[in-house]
């Protein structure tokens, strides 16, 4: 049986690369980017007025000149006036400073005449003004191949006037519901019966980054699933299953793999919850996860595993990856496995991660996700784990 | 001038209630939960076999028997069997557990002959069963109004069988890019010219929150802003406008808003960046937040006063608030204001958030928010901030 990291390893193995699409700007959000992004000009693109006042020659003051006979008025979005002697322009914020002048002065700092301004402060040369090219020089690389487009990356590609990106193609995913014990969400379940609920929780996961899922639900049956996976590994990117991979009878599924070239690269790994995961691979290289049935450990995979394929496949840079927390109680866990424990991890105030263990009874109780946020993952090597002592977190909500 | 905690009060004072709708659980993501979810049976509704085995009564092990004869199969699924006289009926993970029987054993601690399974590892009473009940009793409530809606919460949703989901109405938000200097992404600037990118970057982070924004791009006539703002607060529930709030001569924006009876709460703040941030609501009690068009002011008003404003008018409950870090080095700012300064947050191997400042030329370069992922709150009554000491952050990306 794999450990966790062999487990872990194997998978990211086999990430692939959907390849590459263009979308719109107001499609890009939360798109990975596939191109280098350079500054088709100078940042700012000319020497531009930080404050509404009036520009000048700072020779003339220099000068001993404290008058200046107002000559024009230059506001953003138009063209470059041009100071023809002694005087000032007045500037609005935003403005191009006008030609022939090199310091700006604000309002609060001038008194006006009838045709002049008074300077009332003292003034430095170049003031309140943001020179051209001093944040970024044109040409330069704005944003690299392998970031997700977020606010800040949009601003960017406005700027320089990128309206179609090329982005990562978005994977189409399957997600599999298996068990004859499901029944539809609307269905009223008889005593043995529950409803679909995992694949739907596994489907606003991928959403939440960006990506579709279809929802199939498939008959404990072997022949149906037969049938079925073949449908499906001929039409998806990648298939995420969840139930019909523990030991029972009626799990079909390591079968039906082997009938459809499916290579099981491993059944089974040393960890609590989610034991039996299983990961494989067609022949045409569409990854096949087995999450098992229970609701956290099925949850806990799809985030340990599965969300970094997904990442790596889709070409993010880097990774999104576990984060350091300091465990708050004590827990013991004796099994030689690792112990994946769901934590409500929260920033003290001095700025820590703190990650409050929830002390279940083990059975994969749904209810418990909704108050954490987060697997502490716990190794196998060790059966106590002190208050106080760092672990890594995999985060499920957002802190 | 209003201190960066008095405009915020003033801000989170005048949130309103977008109301109620009803969206299906496939829409439901990220969406803010309106109603109280209850248990509408037990869970596990039955008492739940755990692994795959044989089912039998410890009351006849107790009594010396090792030697169980196979009297069924139980599968995932399948109505509830009877255990009819001293036996076992093989069981399958997910199943209801037979009638008369109580205890589980895996095939791993059972050896199979002709028509019995023996017992070869010592076995307690009750073991590998979920008992009904034992996560969450029948009525109990599960998910309660405020929370956000994610893969957690659809699959608590899925089980208890809600199809339909009451949440908080999405706003219909404008973003009004103004400035005379502001031409389309699409087209080339002259040189005194910039393409509009802040109204992107902002519908971006809007997206990114499950919220639709509109943009409008409004000249700098005192006319045209009348007219077009006066359409605006007739047809939105918020409006977020870029630009056109200093003290400039084209800065009509105060102006209209009179003339429009939207009263003006505050207008400046004492803040860097951010000093001319305008806020105020109109008659009918939609808000205006006239943020400064310089790019890294505008985002940071955004993320520090117009998304708690949202998150609680969204009645979110608790409203995503700022978190404490680490400052990596010192920083100096001598102005009487609260500095807000880009900062890289990354969580040690200690598990602490520390934040790296960038420190720029102030000058509001564009480019410097996609290298950092939040800001960093330095209070107006210090001048110093020594590397070591613990602020307030204000995450824009995630870690």
């Amino acid at each position: 049986m794999l450990t966790v990291q062999e487990a872990f390893a194997c998978v990211m193995n086999t990430a692939v690369d959907f390849g590459i699409e263009e979308v719109s700007i107001t499609q890009a959000h939360g798109r990975i980017l596939r191109e280098t992004i350079y500054a088709d000009r100078p940042f700012p693109p000319f020497d531009r007025v930080t404050m509404d006042g009036i520009a000048l020659n700072f020779q003339d003051y220099e000068n001993g000149r404290t008058d200046f006979e107002i000559q024009g008025l230059q506001a953003a979005g138009f063209q470059q006036q041009k100071l023809q002697h002694n005087g000032c322009i007045e500037i609005m914020t935003g403005a191009i400073l006008p030609d022939n002048t090199d310091t700006v002065v604000p309002y609060e700092d001038i008194f006006r005449n009838q045709n002049t301004f008074s300077i009332i402060k003292g003034i430095q040369k170049g003031q309140n003004i943001h020179q051209q090219g001093s944040d970024v020089k044109k040409g330069e690389a704005l944003l690299y191949p392998g970031i997700k487009i977020t606010g800040a990356e949009i601003a960017v590609l406005a700027t320089v006037g990128k309206t179609n990106i090329r982005v990562s193609r978005q994977p189409k995913i399957a997600l599999v519901a298996t068990g004859d014990e499901l029944i539809a969400i609307n269905e009223e379940p008889k005593l043995h019966q529950l409803r679909i609920s995992n694949v739907y929780a596994f489907q606003s996961v991928l959403n939440e980054i960006g990506v579709e899922a279809y929802i199939h639900h498939i008959k404990d049956d072997k022949e149906t699933l037969h049938k079925e996976f073949s449908n499906l590994f001929a039409q998806y990117d990648l298939i995420i299953c969840s139930g019909g991979v523990s030991a029972g009878k009626f799990d079909y599924i390591p079968e039906v793999l082997k009938e459809l070239n499916v290579a099981t690269r491993f059944h089974k790994v040393k960890q609590r919850p989610g034991k039996p995961l299983l990961f494989a691979v067609s022949d045409k290289n569409v990854p096949f996860f087995g999450l098992p049935g229970n609701p956290v450990s099925g949850f806990m995979c799809l985030h340990r595993y599965v969300l970094p394929w997904l990442y790596q496949s889709l070409q993010m840079n880097p990774v999104p990856v576990q984060m350091q927390a300091v465990l708050t109680k004590d827990v013991k866990f004796d099994k030689p496995l690792t112990y994946f424990i769901p934590v409500n991890v929260q920033v003290t105030s001095q700025g820590s991660l703190h990650a409050n263990p929830h002390l279940t009874n083990g059975s994969g109780d749904f209810a418990i996700l909704t108050s954490a946020n987060a697997f502490m993952e716990l190794d196998e090597k060790k059966d106590e784990f002190k208050a106080g002592e760092i672990y890594p977190v995999w985060f499920y909500k957002s802190l």
